[in-house]
């Protein structure tokens, strides 16, 4: 067995076909060209933001503790091309340059996704980071405990975005997000996106939305010693139409897309997204001895019947146990997603959960919306904090088909509840009735989920 | 339309009845024998605690604000006899003690449930309190504020029981909590209330188990000046087979049964736990023209199939939404519980949803149990705490039979989803795949019920 990608989902479907099968009955062999493997991108940003003190702890498992357990785990090695007829893959030592073929019966590609990154003047700029891999947080951490200036500019403001511009407030930085969308979190409905611009006024950041990112500015590096042949360049300020912002550093937070390079090469199946294209056991379509997880792939999104390219770490470990169980001789399915995603902005909480109305648009579903305002605790218990649910219900049926919410302390995770009811294919109305937790520190005696159930059950039946 | 018992279920039915019906089309006049109206019980041990500032926060909806919305509230009046074939109800004025009948073409019934209180010798002692009504309340406050002692009995140690000896422990008190039985919380399998005993006395509450309480002691009351006949005698020590435990006051926190006297009297159907037995649409069986809901009914437990007797005020609320929109000619149906609870000492959360060990092997079910220890946060962020999830999966079918947590910050609410999941009928190899939300604040990339999940998939496959 050969697993191309050393982190979530590659290495949980290597543990996991190894504790189905032992060294002697299945060699495997990963590829990983970081320095690092089994780590949590997501956790970048509270490494960077100073929450976690150190990027080791980041790291589920060391390479060591991969190769103790049986799995010839080999570091900065990149596989360079899949060839499917042959089973057999070509890798580089990124160390030596060597290369050399390795056989498999079984593959998993777990080759994750690669950020956005545009074709701008500047952008390869000192002082302009991504913040994708440890070695990309260490790089911007290196430069934020170098830096004179105290500026900081995020382009983007999605999950990423708005999650270092958290980082970079506790930093001590003034944080501008230069956001091309209407509003923050194009991952929620703009109503609710207002919402997170709003706190994030609140915070200190500025948010300047509508604006399209021209140009990466540069200008002379006065605290760094000449280099030969003139003065070394550094970014100065992000240019838009809406206006240029000064920067000392610039990190990108713009987004990434499934890395299938490989893949496509190899005539592997893409969707419409760039992602491979598995079917419920995590096998790559039409291929019984190749499986593919992670960032690289698409699921299918349970609510709207359509593949979707969601890359978050949850679902890769998910696929990463399917693979396992599925390569190591057991059984095992992902039925797909429904679009579940947390975030925060210092203490404001985010969530979505379904489809936003754009997306159940465009998939044909007719339905009603409506938003409440409520508090994570009964309203006479201390720090009873406020939140805003967003509930999109079909009609007819009253299915739900999405919840948003925006709050303080204990807002997110309140998601979940719609998140189980959307995989259930619950009504609203079946909602109201759900026997969930109550007692004042926890929740008003109506939990806003089925505060915001009520009122898309009435609207339902107005709608007709 | 008359209504028996001003609180949530009660005024929540006449709140959705004058929704939909005004006053010139039906009547509303609604009977509550205390001060309170529409207030929150279980917000008693928080006001106690001093976690709520005065007794009107607990209030919902003053008497006040009901008559303005044409709901004919009589406060201090008690109704004492139900006349179904006359269709009319016999109150009486408790100032007065004048009384008359009223006639109803609908009846809501609604009166609630009354403290268990063992005939024991000194039970009525001064200094001895339930905690049932606002009053309750009141009068347990004004003893703690004359008190000299600072030794605090509470004897129970389920809900009520537990957030009282928090309640006590900020007064400042040496609490003793004195619980018959093995351990605290009798609402989850003793090998999760071994947990909250530990974190009890961690916290400095004593918790005495197997101890039935056999005499409430009295001597004479110092601090008060002598009564007629005689020195006044108040609570000295609490007597069980396991010993004497002194009191300066005592709070009985023993729980609740149903308060159905007047049903009773009236040959309405009662259950086994001896509450009323209502339809889907909450109308009290074999009767189109009388509805009952709240702590005085039993209800529809949808995992064991047996009915139950539940008090608790989420329930009383969501009775009194379909009981108003049937009596306001309307429909809406109640399709019973799963037996969710949620509770807190100091920081420690405790909660439970579906059925216990016991309470599975009483209904015939066979099922597989597995404990996980997880944490609220991903491991490497601050304020990670610990909790533990017990599970409890069916055999053969591995369908989800009941969650228990208990655990710290974002232990508690966690419940929510197997809530979910157990009324959609979900197994737990289908929970595996939830699309729950994650972050690194807000969950470890498994969340601890899916982690639960994976391990009770695994034994429900070697269980066979």
């Amino acid at each position: 067995m050969v697993v191309i990608g050393g982190d979530a989902a590659g290495m949980s479907a290597a543990s996991q076909a190894r504790r189905l099968r032992g060294p002697e009955e299945l060699e495997i062999v990963a590829f990983e060209r970081s320095h690092s493997a089994s780590y949590s991108a997501c956790g970048i940003p509270y490494w960077v933001g100073g929450d976690v003190g150190h990027r080791d702890e980041l790291v589920a498992r060391t390479p060591q503790e991969h190769r103790r357990r049986g799995i010839d785990l080999r570091m900065r090695t990149e596989a360079v091309e899949i060839d499917v007829p042959g089973r057999r893959v070509r890798a580089r030592d990124l160390e030596s340059g060597a290369e050399s073929w390795t056989d498999y019966d079984k593959l998993v590609i777990a080759t994750g996704a690669r950020p956005v990154r545009p074709r701008l003047p500047g952008i390869d700029a000192p002082g302009v980071h991504g913040v994708q891999t440890l070695d990309d947080g260490q790089a911007l951490l290196d430069t934020l405990a170098g830096l004179e200036g105290r500026r900081a500019v995020v382009v983007g403001a999605g999950y990423i975005g708005v999650e270092m511009a958290e980082a970079l407030l506790k930093r001590g930085f003034d944080v501008t997000v230069v956001n091309r969308g209407e509003q923050p979190m194009a991952t929620l409905d703009p109503d609710m996106g207002r919402l997170v611009h709003e706190a994030m006024d609140g915070l200190g950041i500025t948010t300047v939305n509508g604006a399209e990112v021209t140009k990466i500015l540069t200008g002379p590096d006065t605290g760094s010693p000449d280099v030969p042949g003139g003065t070394r360049e550094r970014v100065r300020a992000v240019a838009t139409e809406e206006g240029e912002f000064p920067a000392d550093v610039v990190v990108l937070g713009i987004g990434v897309e499934p890395e299938t390079t490989l893949a496509r090469a190899a005539g592997l199946p893409l969707g419409t997204h760039g992602g491979l294209l598995t079917d419920l056991s995590m096998r790559v379509r039409g291929y019984d001895h190749i499986w593919a997880g992670g960032d690289c792939v698409e699921v299918l999104d349970l609510v709207s019947g359509r593949e979707r390219h969601i890359p978050l770490g949850t679902h890769a470990n998910k696929h990463g146990q399917i693979i396992g169980a599925g390569a190591g001789g057991g059984y095992a399915t992902f039925p797909g997603v429904v679009g579940t995603a947390v975030s925060k902005v210092c203490d404001l909480e985010i969530a979505r959960t379904g489809l936003l109305e754009k997306e159940a648009l465009a998939v044909g579903l007719r339905f009603v919306t409506v938003t409440v305002e409520s508090t994570s605790r009964a309203g006479y218990y201390p720090d009873a904090a406020p939140m805003t649910v967003k509930m999109l219900a079909e009609r007819r049926t009253g299915r739900l088909l999405g919840v948003q919410i925006v709050g303080r302390e204990g807002a997110a995770k309140r998601v979940d509840v719609a998140a189980v009811a959307l995989t259930a294919g619950m009504t609203v109305e079946r909602m109201t009735a759900l026997d969930l937790g109550y007692a004042p520190p926890f929740s008003p005696v109506w939990d806003p989920v089925l505060v915001a159930a009520r009122k898309a059950t009435a609207a339902v039946a107005r709608a007709g």
